[in-house]
This record gives C-alpha cells, sequence and structure tokens, in this order.
C-alpha cells in the first residue's frame, strides 16, 4: 500500500481518521505502522498529503491527516477497450490498468469471450471498485477510473467507437498484425485488447473501419495481462 | 496453448506422439482438438513444426508430427535480475518473463525479500520448469530460459555481476530514480528489479558501483508483475 485510500466522508472535521478492517490489517501487518509514523495518503478522487499515525488500537488505527495540497499524478491520456477476460483475470487485469494511470476502461464483447463471463460475481460494481481501489494503492493515485461495460460488440463498435477513439492513436492488438506496435506516441491513445485467442478477422476488420491499426508486439503472442502492461508502457516513454 | 512442446524422446521414429494429462485436457477442452485439425508444436530447446490429429483416445490424443523445420523465436537479448519475489507471484513473473522471450533469470537476494520466500516449493526446478513451460505455450517458443538462484546480495553483485552484465545497457528499476526508463534500446540489456517496497538505497549504490542506472518508469510506483512485461517491452521497439 503506497497511499491509504479515504472517502471523503471519513475524515472528521479535525482531521482525524480512524480505519478498520483490510486497510487496518494491511498498515499493520505489511507496512508495520507504529505511532508517529507518517504515511502518504489521499481521497479518492481528490487530494494528496501524508497521515500520522496518532492510535494503535486491537481493531483500528487513528490518524491525523495534514495538508492534502498535492494533486495526483496526471492521468495516462489512453482508453484502453478490452474484450472481457476470464473472471480470475479481469481482477488483476483493472488492478494492472488501473496501477498504471488508465483511467477509462471498456469492457466489451467479442466472439471468443464465453457468455458465462458476463455473469460473473466479479463484474459488479463493488468488486470492479475494489480492483479499481488496488490499483490506486499500488501505485499511489487518488483518481478513480471509469469502467464501461458494453454487452454487444456491433452497436459498440458501430454506434459509439468513432465517438469514443475521435482524436486518438488507434490501435489494436493483434498477434498476427501486419504493424509492429509503436512506441513514444505519448499522446492521445485508444487501445483496443481482444481475449486469449484474439479478435476474429470480422472484428478486427470493424476496427479498421474506425482508423485502428492491428499491431503485433514482437515475435511472441502475449497473455491479455502481460499485454496491457507490455503495450500501454510502450505508449509513454 | 499456441504451441504443443514436446521432449525430445517423446516423439516416435515414425512421428507419432502420445499425449496425456494436462497437454491432453487443455487440448481437448480449450483447443477442442479433434482428428485432423493441426496444432503448432515444437520440440523443448529445438524446432517449430506442426502435428495433426491422428486420433483422440480417453485419455490421450494422437498426434503425427511434420517436419520441424523452423526456428523458435530469437531471444531476447535480456538478462533479468530480480529480488526473489513472493512465491505466489514468482510462478506468474517467471511465466510472463517467459513468454516474452527472456532466457536469462537471475534470482537474488535483497533486504526486503522475507527470508522464508527462500524455502518455498515455488523455487523446485520443476515447478520453476513449469513456470516456463507454460511461458513457452503461450508465447509459442521452443527455448527453456535459465534461472540461477543466488542466495547472497553482496557475494552476487560484487563477485559475478561486473561479468553478468558486461556489454549490456544496464538499468535497475527504482520507484524514486532520478532518470526515466529509457526506451528503444534495441541491443543487450541487463534489467534488475527489486521487490516490493524496492531495493534498499545500499542496494542502489550497489548496483550503480557495476554502472547501473536507477530508472523510474512514469510517477507511478508498480507491481514487480507488472514492472516486468512493462519495463521490457520498451527496450525493444
Amino acid at each position: 500500500m503506497n497511499i491509504i485510500l479515504f472517502h471523503p466522508n471519513e475524515i472528521l472535521k479535525s482531521g482525524r481518521v480512524v480505519v478498520k478492517g483490510r486497510r487496518f490489517k494491511h498498515l499493520i501487518t505489511v507496512n508495520k505502522a507504529r505511532t508517529d509514523d507518517t504515511f502518504k495518503c489521499g481521497i479518492i478522487n481528490g487530494n494528496i498529503g501524508t497521515a500520522r499515525v496518532v492510535g494503535i488500537h486491537q481493531d483500528a488505527i487513528e490518524l491525523q491527516v495534514d495538508a492534502l495540497d498535492l494533486k495526483p499524478p496526471d492521468a495516462l491520456p489512453l482508453t484502453l477497450i478490452l474484450a472481457l477476460p476470464r473472471p480470475k483475470m479481469l481482477r488483476r487485469i483493472i488492478e494492472c490498468a488501473t496501477s498504471l494511470g488508465v483511467k477509462t476502461i471498456y469492457l466489451i464483447n467479442s466472439w471468443r469471450v464465453e457468455k458465462s463471463f458476463w455473469q460473473s460475481p466479479v463484474l459488479q460494481e463493488e468488486k470492479l471498485e475494489k480492483s479499481m481501489i488496488l490499483g490506486l494503492e499500488q501505485c499511489g493515485d487518488t483518481l478513480m477510473p471509469s469502467i464501461i461495460k458494453k454487452r454487444l460488440f456491433s452497436p459498440f463498435v458501430h454506434q459509439e467507437l468513432a465517438k469514443v477513439c475521435k482524436g486518438t492513436h488507434k490501435i489494436v492488438a493483434h498477434p498476427t498484425g501486419k504493424m509492429v506496435c509503436p512506441s513514444g506516441i505519448n499522446s492521445p491513445v485508444c487501445l483496443a485488447i481482444g481475449p486469449e485467442g484474439g479478435f476474429i478477422q470480422q472484428e478486427i476488420a470493424a476496427f479498421e473501419q474506425y482508423g485502428f491499426d492491428p499491431c503485433r508486439i514482437g515475435p511472441r503472442i502475449l497473455r491479455v495481462e502481460t499485454a496491457v502492461p507490455a503495450i500501454i508502457s510502450r505508449m509513454y516513454t
């Protein structure tokens, strides 16, 4: 936990916060918090500051929050369009993308996405929120990403994609793509990544219709959870 | 499974192979293998070719291997030095690094590596081999990486590191490093990545003594399993 995140209403007027549950356990066991230690803290979707440990109790830790006067790091200007991954992987991928600074994630359908994935409890708002919080805590950020679920491929691509990707560099990851994935774009990017096994040819063609370049990244086929950091990291150098 | 890997002694003179266990299950349930389907196959540490399904039995699949005349993809000219990660993460990180084409991995000690990690069964040769095989199967490669375990930090750094990193671009990942991690090196690299929490200052200084540049990658602190693909992918563009 590289930042302790609070909901705005958790902080009392005096600047005191009482933290229980998961954050408490993590602060004690991993961060080895002791009285008078200071930690980086932040308000979800707000500023960053420091918090000093003023009391450690059996099931809670009491913190005094100082001036919250630092802005969170700049959002990555990248929109991630992801064919809905296997539930077990979704959690990790959301956490990973969040830790990289991605703020807009579309989860879309694709031919190779198993229908059952859309029924997974991992897709519930509070579960997604938990993955995002873990990503923010890891990377030291406060701004929650938006996750937008699009259960139907064609309506999304043909009615919304043009607007979603307007003014961006458009890339669809495709292991047999003719182009090698560019690097150092350093400007807004819209990146689509398919499911395990990839987008099918008709789906790639649909993305191409809206200006996306099918790009491969080296001679090897990567898991989605590897492709996400591998491709995103190249974009901003 | 984007390639079926065989040990050299599994293939009969006739070119027949009988596959059971994990590979059998995967071919049936994930790859949906049927008679006459062909799959990419390869010999571990050898060439790549295709295999045709000639028989499906209750607990085995019989394949006919054709000419194995393709070379595996070029190895990534990158040596990865990794502070031993938490056992649960080690498996995934080895699989990930293998799928990216890394062929030499040093697992080293560091101040923040918990002693118990070195006792983990995940470090047994056959467990490491399994993670590497999964990585190769994912990416379509055949060359097994070498994993070298170095239980003591100082002897490794002061007696071996100079030789290990000779003639390479040397980078040690460090969230507070002054330099931003370079990209597009496209030549041999020696990359050191610390444990969760990072290398301590004395360890960074030791790496610097041997020519390593402490580099950060953006304003966010990444998990080791995110940093590995994020940094490696930038090196070769």
